[in-house]
């Protein structure tokens, strides 16, 4: 029996169950663009955390535009699942990462919900294949995978895993695309997906330089800040080094400098976790950046919205 | 015997030494902050093509803000090195990476160059200690590493080789600084520097991705333009993950994923660049973006100079 999922035009109430920073964040988003939320979260004050950052982030939402009839309280807050999920036509699980909670988890969704319904998990760190395995209906579990904060950052990266049918991978990237998101749709399981893989491979290196001696983390931030991360809003790797081969572009650039890359540039191992480098590491936060998180969230959330204005200002003219 | 360098604000002319893609950045820079350009460069036609590039970047240039007496014609060309250098207070060597090549450059320079006056290197590979074996004064000869386009991305790498004088070191950081960029001073050579050892990471394990099929060249580059590139030019990657602790900040990061550090992540080597990799990323690149490399250049510094703004913009309101 093959499942038919839901039209996205269909879909006016969607589920976001457990909202910590990011289902709280899926939650603004799915406001923003006009969709009641059914939140589902046991923990303690969590309808007065939610209401807190939606209110924070609904400001910025507002700038970059609301659906016609959004509504941030827009939403309800449950300790029951099978209310959280009744009438919905998605449901995102944000669950914080761990194995075992998010299998059983995933499980109880499943059984409550709808078949028709296509259930996403925000997972950063697992694979479906490993998360699936106590559910009833694998079939309709995927990876959606967005990042930090959900509300403004377009990314979302879809996988499904070998229980996974292939039209509920087609179904979730489709109505992400539906929704206003960047889809990255993999077509096989690989740990840590694309942009945490190169993220991961950065902080890696800036790890091994602190530890070594070799930079601060103030000049690490700068570094990427007033260098290289003023690229990557407008032009990722591969375009930037398409451009470092001049005219030639990346066939001159891999030809030119492609034995660099044998070169001792980058350590071959991630560093030694010592209690020495973690100080040193959370020393080094604490002076190159005095200011609090919330702070430093409302600076960036700020910054995310004009740098994607900007960005899609130039696009626009240039085309 | 210890050398004055000249006072900063004495200083109206300075030498750029080879005018290719770097060095021709560098003198539209100069141009733009009100200094005369006395360029030396040998290849034909390099007159053209340095009054090609600084015709593209004034637009550019005069919307970031000129200083007052700028004037983009303000340049010579010459093939003689004692007359470019004549009466600078400032030199600037970007000739092609080619050691035995700058080398013999440096060295020539040296020979002809006031003897207050620091010699900077743009070189993105080489140590200055391997750099200055042929110089009679190695100790003004430093590395001043700037990011392309050198006219719009603030960041400059300074570091001394083992026989360049602190106070050479010292005088090009400030003079960096006074001429508007911003300077991270190494106190010793490491290949690389910072910020291109941190994009390597990230190239390289983009580039493993490629070559196990993991994910395709428009992917990755959107993974990260849509993704945590749109935090980069706001917080570096050791903020981004300070925010990633939540409340906890960089503290509770590392307690709580520490771990994963060891996780397989990222590979532990370069992957062999064989013709089936070259080949597959060069065509990727092609597939991906189809645009000339000019209008690519066009659109990014564009967006360069809007990202900019927008982020000054934000930190001006939240501080």
């Amino acid at each position: 029996m093959t499942t038919s999922y839901k039209p996205f035009e269909s879909i006016t109430t969607v589920a976001c169950i457990s909202v910590g920073t990011i289902g709280a964040g899926w939650a603004a988003y799915f406001l923003a663009r006009g969709f009641r939320v059914q939140a589902w979260d046991p923990a303690p004050g969590a309808e007065a955390r939610l209401r807190a950052l939606v209110d924070a982030a609904w400001p910025a939402l507002t700038e970059l535009g609301l659906a016609p009839g959004a509504d941030k309280n827009n939403f309800s807050v449950s300790t029951d699942l099978a209310e959280a999920v009744a009438g919905v036509g998605f449901v995102q699980e944000s669950a914080p990462e761990d194995l075992e909670l998010k299998r059983k988890l995933l499980a109880d969704i499943d059984a409550v919900t709808a078949e028709d319904v296509v259930i996403a998990s925000s997972t950063s760190g697992y694979a479906m294949t490993e998360m699936a395995t106590a559910a009833a209906t694998p079939a309709r579990l995927v990876v959606g995978h967005p990042f930090n904060p959900p509300y403004l950052i377009p990314l979302v990266e879809v996988v499904g895993g070998e229980a996974t049918a292939a039209a509920a991978v087609e179904w979730a990237s489709g109505w992400y695309d539906f929704i206003g998101k960047s889809v990255i749709t993999m077509d096989h399981e690989v740990p840590g997906f694309i942009a945490n893989r190169l993220q991961e491979a950065l902080w890696r290196e800036a790890l091994h330089m602190i530890n070594a001696g070799e930079a601060t983390v103030e000049q690490i931030d700068r570094s990427i800040t007033d260098g290289p991360g003023l690229r990557w809003p407008i032009q990722g790797p591969m375009v930037t080094f398409h451009l470092a081969g001049g005219q030639g572009g990346m066939a001159h650039m891999l030809d030119h400098f492609g034995p660099s890359l044998k070169s001792p540039w980058t350590r071959l191992d991630a560093p030694e976790l010592t209690d020495e480098l973690r100080n040193a590491v959370v020393a080094g936060v604490d002076e190159a950046e005095p200011r609090s998180v919330d702070e430093l969230i409302a600076e960036r959330d700020a910054a995310i919205i004009a740098i994607q204005k900007a960005v899609a200002q130039v696009r626009t003219n240039s085309r």
